[in-house]
């Protein structure tokens, strides 16, 4: 559980009820888990939070109601909060918790509610006495979740030094020639866990040989074999917080073309995190990245994004991509306190990729560095 | 990846086109993963199926456009299928494959889109020149699912067999007084990841002494004590499908209450199983666990419901719960194919509890155990 002090989760409401006023809202109705977790404290597995102007009305059931109020008179209490436990189930109560309040217009997280949970809350709440109007919101809280606070900060360089000490593992003899991707991923993973991370942020990406040529490849039984280019791309969940970092190793003696690739990729990881300060585009990032990687003629095999914001979700704001045509261009500069991955990758169909990750804090004169390990090409 | 053989997908697509035809749709937008994968044996993390009457148009991106290819022509083909690569994002893609084909009414799964990603397609659709009218649609793959194939049958019978190995080993000696609830869940997850299956279906719960009250308590660095009731909660997903299973076991010598509680219910874990057969309410059946509690005044203890159907998902329709006022009363019966699992418990606030979980397939005749292992009171 996070415990991020009361006073910053009042700065964290402050900034929501800021937003709300500029939106003209009465109230906003919170889906997301995550959204909750960071205003609220709380990481059960199923609450709806209402933020009023004055109140945080939290939604839960049976099962959470110990957990929540035995934060109450703590230093990590979140201000404002009234509990309500759900009767029956959970639509109904927010209903009923909504209806009489005298709001006008209820916003409501539109990208975490469903049509037919939205169409049942509408005509539920139009045969109420005073209906408040359901307002659709885009990701207001998860704008303002792309600033870490001085909490998140802390647990972000603990969480960074944490991940670092398992790539240092992992790069001292984990892969070997012989073992399976499988087997691979799973001594990851007991590293991970044994460092103290709650789990692993996501399913851990064990690509060798021609597999390391799809970024989002699963861990399958092929074996490491002379030659391969191993992708290892693994994370842990320290405190509700996500890290995020991937080494390219080769089994044995390294190719000429594997070393080219690796040694450009490493490049564009280097020119992009030394293109981050306040203030610059996260386009401009991207194409830091993306330029070496095309002045090498590799720009084709570079497919996906260079980064992505982390938190509480492993993928999160800002998007550190490439200026497109259906690509949200809001919110372009990134600022102190932004963390995210610098990820460039060459892929190659049939002979196999390389990708290099680190995670990095925009700060008040420029980036730092949240992990960190040897970036080398690393025999196993 | 499942490898249900091609005439069976037929018959899931045949019955899906009957209850669209059912509701006079011209197609249906499948957005839920775990339908899709039902649909065409598909796998990703990402990808959007329009079924219409004659074929299934299937949207991925390039990332999984070889698992999709490499399909055609084997024994576990999807019919049908058309591929469509998504160009840019998914969104654009849906709304330009659906836009020309002259559907007039298009299902989409209303519990599975967002309004914001809703609101997105209507508006875009609205402006393309023959615009289909958008009709939100209920857990129509959902119900479908709910009834198992002979496919899914014999691989229940293999994932059910290789958890009940496993919980032969962990009755045999992974908990021991002094280990930590993190040690053991630790434990339990790698025997289930060494019995063959992919992954945990779910957090293993290991819940001891008073955390025993909580039903959905995650692994904590409690220790084991003497005395303490402990809650092993565990499944694994085999080929795409979760079975899940609950014993719970004492340290050291129990108390009288502690037995008591026990006996009472797997009585009540008994009686539910025994109550299973063709045409049997799922009400009855619940309540079949909940009498046995109630008769020992045991009812206020059992707060949840005594099961929920295994498939693709760890928790599926049917619904083995109470009859109640906001419950849905659809599909009341149950029938051969059905695989559900048996869970009740008693939990005491800061005393502790009991669950004792088994998987059972509905037969012509009546129940078979997928899962099977001692269900005393075990101490370790």
């Amino acid at each position: 559980m996070p415990h991020a002090p009361s006073d910053l989760l009042s700065r964290r409401h402050a900034s929501i009820r800021t937003a709300m006023a500029g939106a003209e809202l009465d109230a906003l109705v919170v889906f997301a888990l995550p959204n909750i977790t960071w205003l609220t404290n709380f990481v059960g597995s199923a609450a709806i939070v209402v933020v009023s102007p004055d109140r945080v009305l939290f939604i839960t059931d049976s099962r959470y109601v110990t957990a929540v109020s035995d934060m109450a008179g703590t230093a990590h209490e979140c201000p404002g909060l009234d509990l309500v436990v759900v009767d029956g189930s959970y639509d109904p109560t927010l209903a009923s918790v909504v209806a009489g309040r005298g709001f006008g217009r209820l916003g409501f997280e539109a990208a975490h509610l469903t049509v037919s949970r939205f169409q049942w809350l509408e005509q539920t709440l139009a045969a109420a006495a005073s209906a408040p109007e359901l307002v659709p919101v885009g990701t207001l809280v998860e704008s303002a979740r792309s600033v870490k606070d001085a909490y998140e900060i802390a647990l972000f360089r603990t969480a960074g030094a944490m991940l670092s000490e398992v790539t240092l593992a992992v790069l001292a003899g984990v892969p070997r020639a012989g073992m399976t991707e499988r087997e691979v991923a799973f001594a990851i993973d007991a590293l991970i866990r044994h460092t103290g991370f709650e789990k692993p942020a996501f399913e851990t990406i064990v690509a060798s040989g021609p597999n390391a040529a799809l970024p989002h490849a699963r861990p399958s039984n092929r074996k490491l074999g002379e030659g391969d280019l191993v992708v290892l791309d693994f994370g842990g969940v320290y405190d509700s917080y996500c890290v995020d970092l991937t080494r390219t190793v080769v089994v044995g003696s390294a190719s000429a073309r594997a070393r080219d690739v690796h040694d450009t990729v490493r490049k564009a990881h280097d020119q992009a995190v030394e293109s981050v300060a306040p203030g610059v585009s996260r386009f401009a990032i991207d194409a830091a990245a993306r330029d070496v990687l095309a002045a090498a003629g590799m720009g084709a095999a570079f497919g996906h994004g260079t980064g992505h914001g982390l938190g509480i979700d492993i993928h999160e704001e800002p998007r550190i991509a490439k200026r497109g045509p259906n690509v949200d261009t809001s919110r372009e500069a990134v600022t102190p306190g932004m963390v995210f991955t610098i990820e460039p990758g060459a892929y190659f169909p049939g002979w196999g990729g390389v990708r290099i990750e680190d995670d990095v804090l925009v700060t008040e004169s420029g980036v730092e560095m949240l992990t960190q390990a040897p970036t080398e090409l690393i025999t196993v």
